[in-house]
């Protein structure tokens, strides 16, 4: 299992995944899950995946490998906009996955991404590429996306994150979502990789790992934790107390 | 879907479930899913249901008949813990999902129950029936269970409930637990029932029901909403901040 997701908010972008992919408890590894596509002052992008490994390596293979060929479609290399780069990814991803199929007559094995950057003249923005090809754009009043195991990380994010919220704080959220899915699934777990895109930079203000035992994560998670506990035992008392 | 939960700690037993179930978007109805079964003085049981809503009423009407009746097994009213009450409730599910499944050709109608409560002369106790019929005790560590539509509200249990909290506050807490769900999956929602049971009283302490607009629930939903947005702002800073 894996968990990422992306915030889009009015000054930026930000990116999370954890890092571990199991295929059985008996057979856990490492592999980051936050890809990154650069052309200095041209193109950003950042590609998160879910999913089967294969799969996910094999797309960003390709994807990589279209740096500089000149190819019919246009790739992420050449994409006019984001919209284009995100549907280029679904085409690579279906046709990964149906050579699969065929190979394996019928048997699915599937994959999903979130792409999200800017090309230069276009805006920065998300997009989920689904395991079927298709993608879909970012929300606009809740503006985050999710691919993985998505739930339990999923009310901090609907409580916090808004077009408004400050970049910096976006990532924190994102910290604390992963920090959730990790508590409780195991499937899902550290070292966590983190990114964060300021609007029209046109190339990463950030690109962090944090391992479980880091003192900002470790100090992170304290914090809230703390938050928590007060929290709620200063939620309205019932009517009986 | 449905989302039912309990938490057992030190003094007693919360038990909290919302009340929406739903045949597809267009055939959604409210049903409470919180039942209760007690002889004052002597027992006192909530069983929470989730699943299939002909299954849990069916064994919700078989386990009421057996009030007062002279029957073979000694069912809830007649049982010595709560264990062999749970081991019942196992009994009557696959009994009815069993006659479903014979009428059927083997289409599975499933349900899931948390039986809690208190048996005089046994302690308290919580457990959990699968669809399967079997049950498991509530952890030592971790003492809540939940059925249904577990994962989002689970990371706020995960940090909060422990056996030595305040009975008041793991009914907070619970209720936070399925505010966080219902904002995540339409298919859970208001009202929510709470039963409160104090240890040893052998009657239930609390019983209410929340309309999403009473001011209680309003007035919890808007102090968790400032906690998380301040909590997540006093976050630690980035090093790069």
């Amino acid at each position: 299992m894996s968990y990422g997701l992306a915030i889009k908010t009015d000054d930026g972008l930000v990116f999370a995944s954890d890092s571990r992919t199991h295929g059985g408890v008996d057979q856990v590894s490492l592999y980051s899950k936050l890809h990154r596509f650069e052309v200095d002052e041209e193109r950003v992008f950042v590609l998160l995946s879910a999913g089967n490994l294969s799969v996910t390596q094999s797309v960003v293979q390709r994807l990589n490998q279209e740096r500089g060929k000149s190819v019919t479609r246009r790739g992420l290399f050449r994409s006019e906009t984001l919209f284009e780069a995100a549907e280029h990814v679904g085409y690579v991803s279906r046709k990964v996955q149906n050579n699969l199929l065929e190979q394996n007559k019928g048997k699915k094995f599937e994959a999903s991404f979130i792409l999200g950057g800017q090309v230069v003249g276009d805006a920065p923005d998300l997009f989920l590429v689904y395991p079927e090809g298709n993608a879909i754009r970012v929300p606009e009043t809740n503006p985050f996306l999710q691919i993985g195991e998505r739930k339990y990380g999923k009310p901090i994010l609907d409580r916090f994150v808004r077009a408004d919220t400050l970049l910096e704080d976006a990532a924190r959220c994102a910290l604390l979502s992963l920090d959730s899915t990790m508590r409780s699934n195991l499937a899902v777990g550290p070292p966590v990789d983190l990114a964060v895109y300021r609007r029209d930079d046109l190339r990463l203000a950030h690109c962090v790992r944090y391992e479980s035992d880091s003192p900002f994560f470790m100090e992170l998670r304290e914090s809230w934790s703390a938050t928590v506990l007060q929290g709620v035992r200063d939620l309205p008392r019932f009517d009986w107390e």
